[in-house]
């Protein structure tokens, strides 16, 4: 199946400039998007990257500066379902994951994010439109109603759980088993082992 | 399956505190417990409450006042495998993820919690004994390695994800179709409609 990653070249992961500087940001957003790209081809699907600016990888990339909505729909409108959503920030994605999500019924399978949002999506109708905005999982459940497509929500931390916030780097330390958990280890962080569970460590370099 | 239900009776949902007082979060914490009850229920368990206190409901309640780790040892050691844990604060659990837990292969599945905690267990094998201190996700997977049990990982948000703090009180709102939903909606509770995904408003009563 083909599987648009959208990718924000330009200012990636902003909420984590508290611990991560902007080279560093690059850097680490760059290393999820490989994990994610790995994860899907070796689910035995196709992803495409729609991206704001330039970034070199070995899947087809599509530049697009829209915004995000107005970016996968054009694509939406411009390829036939079946079509895969997958946000690039999803660092704990595995094979099984991808794996069950596609096997899931439904004319729209959608995974929340934390929050409200919408992670990862199957299109299997024509007709269905994204709106990114807001709690775009309610949204999303609606807007299939309306066009008369079956939705059905999608189960899994691995995709609701994006990386967006320094607490998430602790998610990515505990089920990341690729590139992603090792750039972090690399730069510094681990895991306290304070009694509060969701203790971020970084080592001064 | 017999599934143990850990519940504190006596301070429940501490940080909660800042949204609900003390009346309040006893009360929001009963009226999970009573939606994780009902849903191991119609999954076709047997749901025994293990309580630091008096609490009446409809299934077997057993008084321990000794630590989570002790109280739910002492029981794994006095009946026979299988046995679910799930604790009594996953408000988003539903019938299907029951089922989906139940049929996971392994001798240990461990569900994890945000931050590396443990929300959920179903062990197999009568040698496992759990350690709810720290990140008890690791601990619990190296102690079945340690012990030659497999052990797997359950893949759900709706587990993953336990009510503990207020912005977790937007997860509810989202995906809990039962009690837990209804209380919040009647007691002012509202999901915002910021350009903010995670924004839990309360009208003044």
């Amino acid at each position: 199946m083909r599987v648009l990653v959208p990718f924000d070249a330009r200012s990636p992961k902003t909420r984590l400039s508290g611990v991560l500087d902007d080279e560093n940001r690059n850097e680490f957003a760059r290393v999820m998007l490989d994990d994610v790209l790995e994860v899907l081809q070796r689910a035995g699907h196709q992803p495409h990257v729609i991206s704001t600016g330039e970034v070199s990888c070995e899947c087809p990339v599509r530049i697009d500066e829209q915004p995000l909505t107005a970016a996968i729909n054009d694509r939406l409108a411009a390829v036939d379902p079946p079509v895969g959503i997958v946000m690039a920030d999803l660092a704990l994605l595995c094979v099984a994951t991808v794996e069950r999500l596609v096997e899931t019924d439904g004319d729209v399978v959608i995974a929340p994010g934390l929050g409200g949002g919408t992670n990862a999506l199957v299109v299997r109708t024509p007709d269905f439109r994204v709106d990114y905005h807001g709690t775009s999982f309610r949204d999303h459940r609606r807007q299939a109603d309306s066009i008369d497509a079956t939705s059905t929500i999608f189960d899994s931390f691995r995709v609701t759980l994006d990386i967006d916030e320094p607490d998430d780097l602790v998610e990515v330390l505990l089920h990341n088993q690729n590139r992603a958990a090792t750039w972090l280890e690399q730069h510094g962080f681990s895991i306290g082992h304070a009694g509060d569970e969701r203790t971020l460590l970084r080592s001064v370099e």
